[in-house]
């Protein structure tokens, strides 16, 4: 990792426990609509399953730039849809508000000491699909103590387009060696990789619950491999 | 202040006591070029008395959109010139690190615990005209507390057009009047008023030296005026 000024993070999953979190939020929403028989993490999974497809139209340029926050706000309309439940018939606030559950998500344990540790010899930021908003209101919820928030909308490109890796680094006056993506996912450090950047790979197992196949391990030789957040840190220095 | 979910600071001269870092920083400079005879603080003054002019061509449109740092940098030139230093006999990485003594400004006194009192309640970002990285370095330098790096890069405008408080608005999802500009300077509170942002005006009486005549008072009826960033927080009840 020499010559690493900046360290990118992606952030649903690898830093944050979207599923259990977004679970959580859910319950009480599908208990006042008559969906209790439902699994809330299930219903997260379908939730989160639309948002790579929802994506793919911006990044072909069928759609024009369209923020996360609103594709999650139709991806839970279709989701509700196919569960037979009409979501003209929700109050607007209510619809926002469950919404918004992308914004109170739980840090993994080790993510604030971790991003605290990493923060003393790095600067730190997001480089996530998610929106600047979103991202802002998660690291107030969860204490995520970034420098900068990057990514998607500053590039208005999603992962794994080079235009975020590399508007990224423009953005920060960096070459792009000079910056790091930190991921749970293999094919997003591949796209950083292509595009110049340093690597370092954290394993989240249980991103997708108990019977998780994928990204279980690092697959390529990436420039770094930690067990977490505080054990990269202890790695690199920090 | 009701209804105000985020704060949006004016950075040079409100946060930052630019003149004195910057003469810090010149002195070595000016003397390793047989300038010492040049007052390093005169010299902060007329670099940064090109800012507003080398904003405005790109304000009116006649210059394509230019970050900050870049602004800078001609500055400096232009103002070695002007003193009989050819800027071209100077070694590339030497200008580059002058130029960046505007990632190195202290803080007031009282800017990290205001802040960081501030943040208990409100989102807190920057509403500057320096660009995203210069911003970024800046708060690591003085360990500010930024949730968000706002302002003129990311809305492609220079204050006080009112893109800059609008589409600052918009990036973080919020009408103007959840949001409010904090500023050392009236015609800054101005501009963000007329876009319908809330306004607090602190005085920073020696931000242009001991013999400042402008902004040493709020010249308005600003929604908030305090004595500086810790006692804007107490009167915000943080």
């Amino acid at each position: 990792m020499q010559g690493v000024r900046f360290l990118g993070f992606d952030v649903f999953g690898t830093v944050v426990d979207w599923r259990t979190s977004v679970a959580r939020e859910l319950r009480p929403f599908l208990q006042r609509y008559g969906l209790a028989q439902l699994d809330p993490a299930a219903m997260a999974d379908e939730w989160r399953g639309m948002y790579q497809p929802s994506m793919e139209p911006i990044r072909k340029g069928e759609r024009g730039w369209t923020r996360l926050s609103v594709l999650h706000r139709e991806n839970l309309q279709a989701v509700l849809r196919r569960h037979h439940l009409d979501p003209t018939l929700i109050p607007e606030a209510e619809l926002a508000d469950v919404t918004r559950a992308w914004e109170r998500l739980d840090p993994w344990p080790d993510s604030v000491p971790g991003l605290t540790r990493l923060k003393s010899r790095f600067a730190i930021g997001t480089i996530s699909n998610g929106n600047v908003s979103l991202m802002m209101w998660l690291a107030r919820y969860g204490g995520l103590p970034w420098d900068v928030i990057a990514g998607a909308e500053p590039t208005r490109s999603y992962k794994p387009q080079p235009e975020t890796y590399l508007g990224t680094a423009e953005l920060l006056g960096l070459r792009p060696e000079e910056c790091a993506l930190v991921a749970a996912h293999n094919n997003d450090l591949k796209a950083a990789q292509a595009c110049g950047f340093k690597t370092a790979f954290i394993p989240r197992p249980t991103e997708h619950g108990p019977g998780q196949t994928k990204d279980l391990r690092a697959e390529a030789a990436w420039d770094a491999v930690a067990e977490d957040l505080v054990d990269l840190a202890q790695r690199l220095g920090c």
